[in-house]
């Protein structure tokens, strides 16, 4: 049986979207905590979660297995299995009290991508094998991306030995839902990148770009890397704030401000000349024990995030960063002191299967938008091991980790349907 | 006896110097908490340092009393006792682990002056009285100027229902001390603004403007009053920082940055056009429960403050500050949300004692500088009666209300031979 979908009517598509609203429904219920889901990683309730996928896969006659870091694999083996294979996939975990599409859409995407392609009787010459992941989420161990890291030997010791909130360490969980740890802990590769012709990864957005611009879909760009610092000092003066006239003022909050009024200023600029760029100060304060409404601030504590997708684009923002810092220490008479500097190196997603996806949305005529990734994704790490890897943004309101994650089932299927386009004119 | 003083050598007064010293020396070893000094309002410390002040008084033949609020007057009587008496002085309680010269000072240099007229046999017509006021210290009740408030009927039923940290009610310390408390709670005119010809208080400068200008003494041009809101909160939209481009943000400490940094150079422009004006923001912050490295802040809460010496120049920046607020809200899609105004008004000095002092320091080849206060002192509350009131700032290092301040007995010499010749000036 084959469904005869023409490009401009993907939405008319009642079988996928039956079949993937139903895989929702399913998952919603088992992992439901009252408020949102809840599939922490190397929990029973992410190993349930898998076990429900593997189910339906089996239902349909694929074949399934779990690998050497007890991910779910679904398979639908090509005409020459020899060839590296093609992947597609994402995780199954999610944060506590999270919402039901951060992680599981990829996975629901890809098996619904393979029931498509067994309804229409399409048998592609490469393997397609679909990956539900672990462990994806930092939220119980610190630690992101586990479930891909282990595959490429990319666990340290010090990272299988974070602990979660009762101090079971990472190693203990993983060992917990069945995973062999010996070749983990010596960093051995449980999957050699040659083998593995392509990473794609449908995702949900977790800011509101799609929203914003009406568009159910976006093909994502690459994925943005970071230079941090979690703390930041900015070390001023206290003083009576009624005798302290302004040139005697060595004031560190009126600095602060300067400082991220001008990253502000630098920021418009570097984005007007096309460069790609976020800043975000997410936390700062004055110290609770001493500081008062008549009282000069002699510190500041703040914290400093610099993301683009370009290495280059990010050390020049740094190096402003430093620069502004020295220029307003020496107006200003304080001090900037720094924490440890932590380095996320930006991921290059191929150009093929951009323009892949690209023309697959051409062809099924969906407006859709080019996105840069400005969360982390398992797409990251197939791509820093020098697989090829895309992403694919399905439009989602309110944003990721919290229960009120809202994607349509009609934008899930138009992001299904542009998969699978591509993945058909790749693989025909 | 006379001591022979030659104008320009005002430094060379042992005699004032050592009885100021000794005193000074006594008083701190007798409220030593092994840090710095405690004399709580209202406490047996602070009885006690009146003790010791009044014995130095009757040592040198001074009569003393004690006010209906339990104040010490040390009285010079005049030819004329029934003219207005000249009143001098300040406080004696000190906040905790402060310093031993922030009110005590000016006590001493009351005495100082008087000492130095006996031993010079100067008897003027007009009575002078020098007053050690208690409980002008809010760190106790969190009122302030208790001591010179009660005089003039100006304690409210809710401050002197205010508690210490231990329970305590203002009313009930006040009457530990001996105080009848029924006239001050009908809000009784204890003292006749009438009968009061002026009010002088040297007191040490908290800021550190005469530190900077290397200048021992200044004339203080009038006391700033203020405008301020303990919590300003501005709301906006938290996101992940990295999937959220600037044109889509609502960054609420971004906003309160622009917001600061603004009011920063309306603060520049307005002194560059001769206005006096303080602007401070003691105390900001992200939410500690939500915020977090990556996470775009959606609300950042501050505290305002402005002062000024004059109402007019406070009511233009606190409209400057409500239209920024106005604009950026606008700008950035944010809500700035603002609690009660608390209002202080400025207290005005009187312009003749003002030009009394500053021929004072010119005849003794003393440079000074005009200089405001910043803090409140109870001198405002003797102007805000209508009483003629002045104050003398001497020279002082760390600011005050801690331990290290630092007040050389040459500085202060210097403001007690200012304070003499201004009031000999006055009343010979």
């Amino acid at each position: 049986m084959t469904a005869q979908i023409a490009p401009s009517a993907y939405v008319e598509d009642t079988a996928d979207r039956d079949f993937a609203a139903a895989i929702f429904d399913a998952l919603r219920a088992l992992t439901s905590d009252g408020e949102g889901i809840t599939r922490l990683a190397y929990s029973e309730l992410e190993s349930a979660a898998l076990d429900l996928v593997e189910a339906e896969a089996r239902q349909l006659g694929f074949a399934t297995e779990r690998d050497a870091g007890a991910n779910l694999i679904i398979t639908l083996e090509g005409g020459d299995p020899s060839l590296p294979f093609l992947a597609c996939g994402s995780h199954l975990d999610s944060v506590p009290q999270g919402g039901n599409f951060d992680g599981a859409a990829g996975v629901i995407a890809g098996l619904t991508v393979l029931a498509h392609f067994k309804r229409e009787g399409f048998r592609p010459q490469r393997t397609i094998k679909i990956y539900a992941l672990r462990g994806e989420e930092s939220a119980r161990f610190g630690r992101a991306y586990m479930g891909s890291s282990a595959l490429f030997g990319k666990l340290s010791a010090a990272d299988l030995a974070s602990v979660d909130a009762n101090g079971e360490t990472l190693a203990q969980a993983m060992a917990s839902v069945g995973i062999a740890m010996a070749p983990i802990e010596k960093g051995e590769r449980l999957l050699d990148p040659a083998q593995v012709f392509a990473w794609l990864e449908l995702h949900i957005e977790q800011g509101p770009v799609l929203v914003a611009r009406k568009l159910p879909v976006g093909i994502v760009t690459g994925i943005r890397g970071n230079i941090r610092h979690a703390k930041v000092e900015c070390l001023g003066e206290a003083g009576h704030s009624g005798a302290v006239p302004r040139w005697l003022r060595r004031d560190a909050l009126f600095a602060v401000a300067e400082l991220i009024t001008h990253l502000d200023r630098h920021w418009r600029t570097m984005l007007e000349r096309g460069r790609d760029l976020v800043i975000t100060c997410g936390v700062i304060g004055t110290d609770p024990k001493t500081h008062a409404l008549a009282r000069i601030p002699e510190k500041v504590q703040f914290s400093f995030e610099v993301r683009s997708q370009s290495q280059e684009t990010l050390e020049a923002f740094y190096d402003l960063f430093l620069s502004e810092c020295a220029l307003i220490s020496e107006e200003r008479d304080v001090e900037f002191k720094l924490d440890r500097r932590i380095d996320s190196a930006p991921a290059v997603l191929d150009q093929g299967w951009i323009k892949r996806l690209e023309k697959a949305a051409g062809d099924l005529e969906l407006p859709c938008e080019d996105i840069p990734s400005g969360a982390g994704h398992d797409a990251a790490v197939f791509a820093n091991v020098g697989i090829p890897a895309a992403m694919l943004f399905v439009r989602n309101e309110h944003g990721s980790h919290n229960p009120k994650e809202a994607m349509t089932i009609d934008d899930f299927i138009a992001g299904v349907s542009v998969l699978r386009t591509a993945i058909k004119d790749a693989l025909e």
